[in-house]
């Protein structure tokens, strides 16, 4: 069992989302399974780590026939990357994977995503990391065109690794997958972002919603464009987010003060 | 008033932190501010944003001598942001600044940052947007050292604008500042994350602590490197995160389905 190849899963969505327990049964035979993930919903948690409560883990799940284990954590998808790197795992794993997130994490929705945010902090790690997410965000979404994507991708990058500070942020359509494009990262915003409503004492709150306007609807190099036309996006991105071409340009600054 | 700069400012510690109340200090005269920052504390929260309980915001504060309102927020960094454009402020801000933060956001820290959150999502709206941070956490920590820089290069940003995609993250080391250096995100992890104690029930519970290990300390042009040696940094981001030169290196998985 030492020998397998040890995957390490959690999600923003809960342990007992369909979306995770997609995951785990298309990787299932691959290696050993130890899953860390919220006890329930965290989307739209980004990078998020919990440093003024304590978090607390509890296994939920151990089938040793499947090589599967399962953790629930009280914290966000990153603190569930670190307690699982750090205190769970007696050995450090060889692929981190996140998800399958019910929606979409293409475009700038990588900033705001819980299941990027724990792809991302597998890479800090130094582990090979993905995140994977369906182009659907109901809970009982229909995952089954993902699988032969997920478990060859995963496959393939549990052989042969990926570049330091490089992770994977992987869009699925949904249905039928026509197959999958590498891509950029789509220019893009989110537009009309609230619904004002009013609490039970008449006061306005505010609910966010939106839609997403793509900068750049043309340019097929894209992750929007790819999903819109089919195909599954996989978008290397960077832990180094340093805006290189720039540093030469601003250098004056080092006399600002 | 209207030809005034506007100046949308948050923070991830508070409304009524020290340090965001510095920068508003700092800021007085530039040109009119308007605050919108969380109602208490929101450090770690990296880009978060709220989308399953309504929020809510209030004025705090307002002296129209000075140009200077103040709301406070229940969401995040990120959702103060959102929310200052799209529903609380007439026109488009000039500049977001945020901060100034109560301890580092240098290296990978910019990844769960809610200070750097929130410069990012600025960066989203296409605003030129800043995040500054002093490299002391304490409640009480003397800001004072930080005013020219924040003051110049703000007036520089708000003047001459920032190239779309990109903000800044600066950091400012405790006590007299050498000057500053344009520079690039240092590659580190923090190690030794948790402390593990007992609660009431004596089960175990993880806190988050640990310490900043510098994969490159040689390195003097990143920005652990200049704060290390009196330096402020100035690290330009990009909201784009695509690892560009690995595009051609992987476009094989566009044949793996």
């Amino acid at each position: 069992m030492q020998n397998k190849p040890l995957i390490l899963i959690t999600n923003d969505d809960g342990y007992q989302a369909k979306g995770i327990n997609s995951l785990i049964e298309y990787l299932t035979g691959i290696g050993e399974i130890v899953v860390v993930a919220p006890d329930g919903p965290r989307s739209g948690m980004s990078g998020a780590i919990t440093s003024t409560q304590p978090i607390r883990y509890s296994m939920q799940y151990k089938d040793e026939g499947k090589n599967l284990t399962i953790y629930s954590c009280t914290g966000t998808p990153v603190d569930c990357i670190k307690l699982g790197i750090s205190e769970i795992l007696k050995r450090k794993p060889n692929v981190v994977v996140s998800g399958i997130n019910h929606g979409t994490n293409a475009s700038i929705c990588v900033h705001y995503s819980g299941t990027m945010g724990a792809a991302i902090e597998g890479c800090i790690f130094k582990v090979p990391s993905i995140g994977y997410s369906l182009l659907n965000h109901h809970a009982d979404a229909d995952f089954s065109g993902t699988k032969d994507l997920i478990r060859k991708l995963t496959q393939d990058v549990i052989a042969n690794g990926l570049p330091q500070g490089v992770c994977l942020n992987v869009n699925i359509p949904k249905g039928k997958v026509k197959g999958a494009k590498v891509c950029r990262q789509t220019t893009g915003k989110w537009i009309e972002e609230f619904v004002c409503s009013k609490d039970g004492l008449n006061k306005d709150v505010f609910w966010l919603t939106g839609r997403f306007e793509n900068d750049e609807p043309q340019a097929q190099d894209t992750d929007e464009w790819a999903l819109a036309n089919g195909y599954a996006s996989i978008v290397p991105i960077k832990t180094d987010i340093t805006a290189y071409e720039l540093l030469d340009q601003i250098k004056d600054w080092n006399n600002i003060i």
